[in-house]
C-alpha cells in the first residue's frame, strides 16, 4: 500500500480580455472569460516542488493577451483551440490543454458604443489531448418562461407526497446547455446562433407535461437542426412560481398572482445523444 | 443624559410577485421584487415589546399579493404608491411608508411566451408621509461602453501619481441613476422609457474628457427631455479597461488588447437638478 | 430655471491591501478594502471636463499603498483617519473626504500562518470635512440565533393578516452595525471589541417579544457601555425560519423542524443615541 | 442513425432544513442545505410527459423535513444515507440516489444561542446505485495563508514568461476538497475533524515551492492520518498577493505590502489516493 499522486491538473482561470477590432468605420468587441487547464507530466512540483515542468500560470495569462493581438480573436471555439494546442506542441511535459471560454454579449448603440446585453452567456470548451480534439459549445444564463401550456400530473404518490396536481402552470427555468461538436472545424457562431434558436423554439413551442419533456424536447430539437453536434447536455432548474392562496382574503386567483420562489428547485439534467456517434474522447460535465 | 430611540422603520423586503395578466389572446407578465418599510410611532415595541402598533411584516407581504389581484399591476410607480397609500390611511399608528421596487425585464417570444432580458433593472421609491408624496424612478445594472472618444488629463500630479495621460481610453460603466418627479402623477412607462433613452443617448454622443463631464451630460438630456423630472443622481463606477503592455512579447497594442479590471474602480456620484425646484421632501440616496 | 450641478463626489473604491508587519518572531497580518471619495469644487469638470482639479482615482489608489509602507496600518478607524485628512490638507480643490474601509479578520495558525475568520466583517467611515471629523466604527455579516426565548404577538390584524401568534420561535438575524464616536481619538481596537460584545450579549440575554425590542436593547447595552459613542444605528434582517408543518405526514413538530426563508424578509431598522449629544456633521447611512 | 435520450436525473437541490434537538438543557443546532438527485427508469417523462415514475421533487423536500422528525439529524453523510437509500428502496423505478448536502457551522453562545462560524463550510455526496454506496466527505471556502516560507521559482521560460522568481511570497488559498470513504460506516465527525486538522496542519508546516507542492502534501497528510480513506481531491486556486511596486514614491517594500487580486487566479487541482483501493462506483467532481 503507498499514497501516490493521481489526476492533476493547473492553469490560470479567469483572464479577462476585451478585443476591439477598429479595422473599419464601426469597432467590433469581443468580450471573454478565458480559463487555461494544462495536465501532463507533473509529479515532479507535487512530490519534490521541482518546478522545471511548470510554465507559469502568469504565462498562460500573457499568451492569451499577446495571441489576441497576433491572431485577433473571433469565435471562441476558435480562439480556444489556438490557445490550447499551443500550450499542447510547445510545452513537452504538457499532453492536454483545456480551455474554457465565456463570452459576454454587446449589443451596438452606435460606431463604437456598446450595451452589454445580459440575457446569457456563450461558453466553450476546448480540449486538445492525446486521445484528439474535442469542442463543447453552450450557453448559460438564459431565462425562459411559458405562462401557460404547462401540466403536471400522474406522478406516484407516498406518505409523503402533498402536491395538487395541476393541469395550468408557469414553466420557468434558466438554461445551461453544452453540446460537443463532431468535428474541431464549424462555422461556430453560425452553429451557435442555430442551436440558440433550436432551444428557445422547442422551449417555447412545446407543450408540457413535464419540465423532462420540455428538456428532450430541447435537445432533440437541436440535433435535429444541427448535423454538425452529436450530443448536447441540459440542466434545467425548475424555477417555481408558485400560485398564491387568496382565499383568505376572500379573493380568487385565477392563474395570476405568483410568487417567484428562490430555494429549493427542481432541477432536471439530462443528455440526447445521437446513437452512432463516438463516445467523448475527454470528460465533460455541466 | 439618556439614552433613547432614535429614528426608526421596519417592513418587509423582497417580496417577489409574478403577475401575468391573460385576458387578451396574449398574455402580459410583470416581475417584481418589492419591499415595503412602515414609519411612525413604534416606540412601545421597541422598549417594552408591546406589539399593538405593529402591523406584521408578514400581513406586508400579503396585501402586496391580494393587491396585484384586486388592482392589477401597471407601473412600478403606481403599485407603489398604491401600496404606499394604503398603509398610511388604515394603519393608525403608521405616518410614512416607503415602497422600493424593482421590475425585472422580459422580451416577448410568443403569445404566452417570454426571455428575461437581463440589460437593466427598472427601479422605483415611492415615499408617503406627513410631508407630501414623493416618487423616485430609476434604474441601475445598465453597462455601457465607448471604445473610443474617451480622453483623460490635464489633472494635477502630486508625489503619488504615476497614472500616464491619455487621449484615448475605453470608457465604461454600469450606470446606478435615480431621478425625482415634480409631481405623483405621470405616464409612468413612458417618462421611463423617455429618461433611459436620454441616459443612453448622452454616454454614447458625449465626447468625454472626464466620467465627471459623461456624467453630467447624461443628468442634463435628461432634464432637458422631460419636464417632469425635478432631480437626477447618479453613481457611475469607471470600469477599467486597461492597456496590455505587449511591448515584452516584441508587440505593439494600438488600442486593441485590454484587461477588464475588476477592484479597484473609480466611483463617480453627482447630481443634476433644476435650480427652482422644492427641495425632496423625503431622503433618497443611490 | 436653470440646470444646474448638485451634491457630487469622486474617489476610487475598493482597493485591496494587505500589510504584513514582519518585525517579531510572528507575522501581524492587516486585510483592508479601503474606499476614498473626494468632494470640493469640482464644477470644471462636469461642466467642460477641464481636470485641473481632479486628482486622479489612481494615485489615491497608490496613496493607500504608499501610505501602508510610511505609516503601518493599525486600527482601520486610524488609517482612515491618515488618508483623509491628507487628501483634504494637500489638494487645494478637496474640502471634503470620506474614506470608507472593510476589515476582515485572519485567525491566527502559526508564527506567519492564518485562516480568514468568516463570522463578520469590522467597518469605518472617517468623514474630513470643513465641519469637522467624524468617525463611525460598525461590523456587518454577523450572524446570531436564539433558538427560543423569543415571542410575537400582540400585534393588529386587518383584512390581510393570517400570521398566527407565537410564543416561542427561533430568532436569528444579520447584525449591521454603525456606531458614531464623540470623538475622533480612541482605543479603536478596544472600543470595538467591547461594542461588538455589547451586541452578541444583548442579543444573547435579552428574552424578545419583537425584533425591535431586540434592536433596542442591543443599542442600549452599546451606549451604556461605551461612553466614546454617541449613536448607534442598527438593521436587523429577519431571517425567517418557518416551523414545518409536518402533520400531513402523522407527524409533530414541536420547535424542531424549520425552513430557513430566502425571501421575503422582515427587516428592522432603528437608531439608538444619547439625548445631550451633537448631530452627525456628515450624513452616514447603514 | 437516430436520436436518443442519454444520461439524466432529477431531484430537488437546496432544501434548507434546520434542525433544532431541545433535549437537555441546552439546544442542538444542525443547518443543512439538501438536494437530492433520482436516476432510473427516466424514459417515459421525457419522451411522452408520462410521469407514473416520476415521484415529484416536492415529495423528496417533504422527505427531508418529515425524516428530520422521524430519525434526527446527525452527521450530514449519516442523514444523506438515510435519505438516499430510502429513495432506492421505495421507489420502483429509481435505481440510483445522490443526496448532496452542506452543513453550516454554529458556534455557540449559550445554551440556546449560537453565531454562525463562517470560516468553512463541510459538505456530503453520499451515492446509492446499483454497483453499490459510496460516501464523500469536503469542505470549501476554507481559507488559508501563509505570510512567508513560499518560493516559485525554476520554472520553464517561453516567449511569453515574464514573471520574475521569488524566493518569498505570501500563499493564500481557498480549500476546496472532497475525499472518498473506504466503507459506508465511519465516525463521520471525528473523520471530517481529524481530516481538516490534517489538511490545516499540512497547509501550516509545509516549506512550499509551489502549490503543487503543497496540495500533495496536504492529501499526503490526509490518507496517512485517515485509514477510512480511500482518495482525497483538492482544487486549491492561488489567491494571488502582489507585492506593490512602491519605488516610484521613493520606498522600497520588503515584503510588506501587498495588492490582493481578484482575477486572474492560478487553479491547481490534483488528487492524491492509496495505490491498493477499488475505483470509485459513482462519478464525482470537485
Amino acid at each position: 500500500m503507498a499514497i501516490v499522486l493521481g489526476r492533476n491538473r493547473y492553469g490560470k482561470a479567469e483572464t479577462r480580455l476585451v478585443h476591439v477590432r477598429r479595422g473599419g468605420d464601426s469597432h467590433e468587441l469581443v468580450d471573454l472569460n478565458v480559463s487555461v487547464a494544462l495536465s501532463g507530466d507533473l509529479a515532479a512540483t507535487h512530490l519534490s516542488g521541482d518546478n522545471a515542468g511548470v510554465l507559469p500560470t502568469d504565462t498562460m495569462k500573457n499568451t492569451v493577451y499577446a495571441f489576441a493581438r497576433e491572431h485577433g480573436v473571433g469565435a471562441p471555439e476558435a480562439f480556444g483551440l489556438l490557445l490550447a494546442r499551443h500550450f499542447v506542441t510547445t510545452q513537452p511535459q504538457i499532453s492536454g490543454a483545456e480551455v474554457t471560454l465565456e463570452a459576454y454579449g454587446w449589443e451596438r448603440l452606435g460606431p463604437h458604443s456598446f450595451r452589454r446585453s445580459g440575457d446569457h452567456v456563450r461558453t466553450a470548451v476546448v480540449t486538445v489531448a492525446e486521445h484528439g480534439t474535442q469542442v463543447v459549445s453552450g450557453l448559460k444564463d438564459l431565462v425562459l418562461l411559458n405562462t401557460t401550456d404547462s401540466e403536471f400530473h400522474g406522478y406516484p404518490r407516498d406518505r409523503y407526497t402533498t402536491l395538487p396536481e395541476t393541469t395550468d402552470r408557469i414553466l420557468a427555468t434558466a438554461v445551461a446547455a453544452r453540446w460537443r461538436h463532431l468535428g474541431d472545424a464549424a462555422g461556430w457562431d453560425e452553429s451557435f446562433a442555430g442551436a440558440k434558436q433550436a432551444l428557445v423554439g422547442a422551449f417555447v413551442e412545446t407543450y408540457s407535461y413535464s419540465l423532462q419533456q420540455t428538456l428532450y424536447a430541447m435537445g432533440e430539437r437541436v440535433l435535429r437542426d444541427r448535423p454538425e453536434i452529436a450530443e448536447i447536455r441540459l440542466a434545467l432548474p425548475n424555477r417555481h412560481h408558485y400560485l398564491v392562496d387568496l382565499s383568505p382574503f376572500g379573493l380568487d386567483n385565477p392563474q395570476e398572482v405568483f410568487q417567484a420562489g428562490d430555494r429549493p428547485y427542481g432541477l432536471i439534467e439530462g443528455t440526447v445523444t445521437r446513437d452512432d456517434v463516438p463516445a467523448a474522447g475527454a470528460e465533460w460535465y455541466l
